[in-house]
């Protein structure tokens, strides 16, 4: 394994320590229990929002922190879920009267953690589950996992609340973002996860896994390595089979490096998804390319497209001030 | 080789033409010379800046054209200069009264197709050398190669010429951040050139490659693999060497991924390297972090250093938004 760090053990706290200092003027990381919030201040009456989720997934949700977007982030260990203090901790630093809503992907851990803090809290507050990934069927048994979909679902309600929304329409936006999203990933190479130190899967010169998740897990099929176009049609068929969208609908396409794939490649992807929505009269009309939800080391891309309406429109092009994540300000 | 494009021979074409849908609301594409432009207008009598070299670097330069950056980038193929006609054509299109500046890496190709297009030219122009690279001798026989640091001279120059400075004062700005940044890099793999095939050169697993440039060329040194601090300590010496700030310095830190390394890694190896000067007394009170200037999938990072007084300091918190770059608008 071969990776820029000291140590296995060591690496999320200096990774963080490194966040925290290149990015002082945006927010603060509380050392222990472990969580990021955002430095700028909202009024009492204004919704908090909270995510996390295990790390490696980087930017997401750190560097999503600050004017516009989310209040607090708790980072778990690598791929691993945060716990309950941490949820408890944060909220406990970040709360206004207006409630906090929580922004979690559909893990099992992070699922189960966020809802012992939530039942722990004083604080009013309430949940939406991200599962944006259409390689999994809407009847799996767990649901659908929460892939690169969560940062329209972050940036979009981060407008609203910052807009004074309160904390039900907040949680509206929220589900009709997550309604309106669909996303699915392709793997050109496992990630390496420092502790494993080798490849989670492997996957011969002449293959690709398609239909991969953001923790180094295999996917829903290892295929004969196919050409970009081939690619992008299999992806953008499943993601456009589950939001079935008509002609003329406006929409988001973000197209999500996950971690070892140049935006060069990402690019190329993006030309190709394009042309095939503007085929199906689906009109792009907002874009995000860039390595923004990954799986540590691994090549690879996924494709989402948000359905936009005036409103989510509106919201996506509200100012952002985050590490990551800025516009408008 | 494993990569997600059609054919080699058509990745240049269809990456540009996503990247120019992608951010249709910022540059223009030209096809044929192939070159891309600003959107917003600039006056007369303001400075022009034009950058350019091979692709397999994205975001640079590309990514950096637009409002307070550049007014165009040509790029040329995968690792291979643009050519004359490039930048004459992107030069008619844009050209004011006051001139246009040249920011040229220290590249053979780059440096005399620039300047053969600079002879043919009737428009006033200018240009400037970027030569951060200290893994390499100041007397080489070819000089110091132009890396990271170019994005230094690309965004202070760039809001100095937003601020309707002269061609001089432009190019002046230039060169003070060009004698103020050093830069080094170091990778963890080769690239794979697509047209190749095959990665540039062999690196065992306990091997690291010290001092590289961004086209797949081999770096000074081949070393055991160290640890993220062993790593720092080498780079940062000689950039340390090389500028020998005082202490109360202050200074712009920029850790910059080489197209295949996570941003936690990055993250760690800012952390190591803000110590580093801090125990020196130089103050780092800029930070940047993120994939720039990168070497196709290469697996590695560079640290790069720029002295600021108070005037680069105002420079690069100037407004910018391009692609890649944006902050205040």
């Amino acid at each position: 394994m071969k990776k820029l760090i000291n140590q296995t053990d060591t690496l999320f706290d200096e990774s963080l320590q490194g966040f925290a200092k290149a990015h002082a003027d945006i927010i603060t990381l509380n050392a222990d229990p472990c969580f990021i919030s955002r430095k700028s201040n909202k009024t009492a009456n204004q919704v908090r929002l909270i995510s996390g989720g295990g790390s490696g997934h980087e930017p997401l949700h750190a560097g999503f922190v600050g004017t516009g977007m989310l209040d607090a982030a708790c980072p778990g260990q690598i791929f691993t879920s945060p716990t309950p203090d941490q949820m408890l901790a944060a909220t406990q630093e970040i709360a206004g009267d207006a409630g906090v809503l929580f922004i979690v992907k559909n893990y099992a851990g992070d699922v189960m953690n966020f809802e012992i803090a939530s039942e722990m809290l004083d604080t009013e507050n309430s949940s939406v589950l991200v599962n944006d990934d259409v390689s999994l069927a809407k009847d799996h048994s767990t649901g659908r996992r929460g892939v690169a979909g969560t940062l329209m679902v972050e940036k979009i309600t981060g407008a609203a609340a910052e807009q004074s929304a309160s904390l039900v329409e907040c949680k509206n936006v929220a589900q009709r973002v997550i309604t309106n999203t669909a996303s699915m990933g392709v793997a050109l190479s496992s990630c390496t996860v420092p502790a494993l130190g080798k490849p989670t899967f492997d996957l011969s010169e002449t293959e690709m896994e398609m239909g991969v998740g953001i923790h180094g897990e295999r996917g829903h099929e290892t295929l004969p390595l196919g050409s970009a176009s081939e690619i992008v049609e299999i992806i953008a068929n499943a993601i456009h089979e589950d939001l079935q969208p008509k002609a003329g609908q406006s929409a988001l396409l973000h197209i999500n490096g996950l971690g070892g794939t140049p935006l060069m490649e990402q690019y190329l992807i993006y030309d190709l998804a394009e042309l095939y929505w503007q085929k199906r009269g689906v009109k792009i009309i907002r874009s995000l390319v860039g390595s923004y939800t990954t799986s540590l080391d691994m090549a690879g891309v996924s494709i989402t497209l948000t359905l936009l309406d005036d409103e989510l429109t509106a919201l996506w092009d509200a100012p952002v001030h985050t590490a990551s994540l800025r516009w408008g300000c």
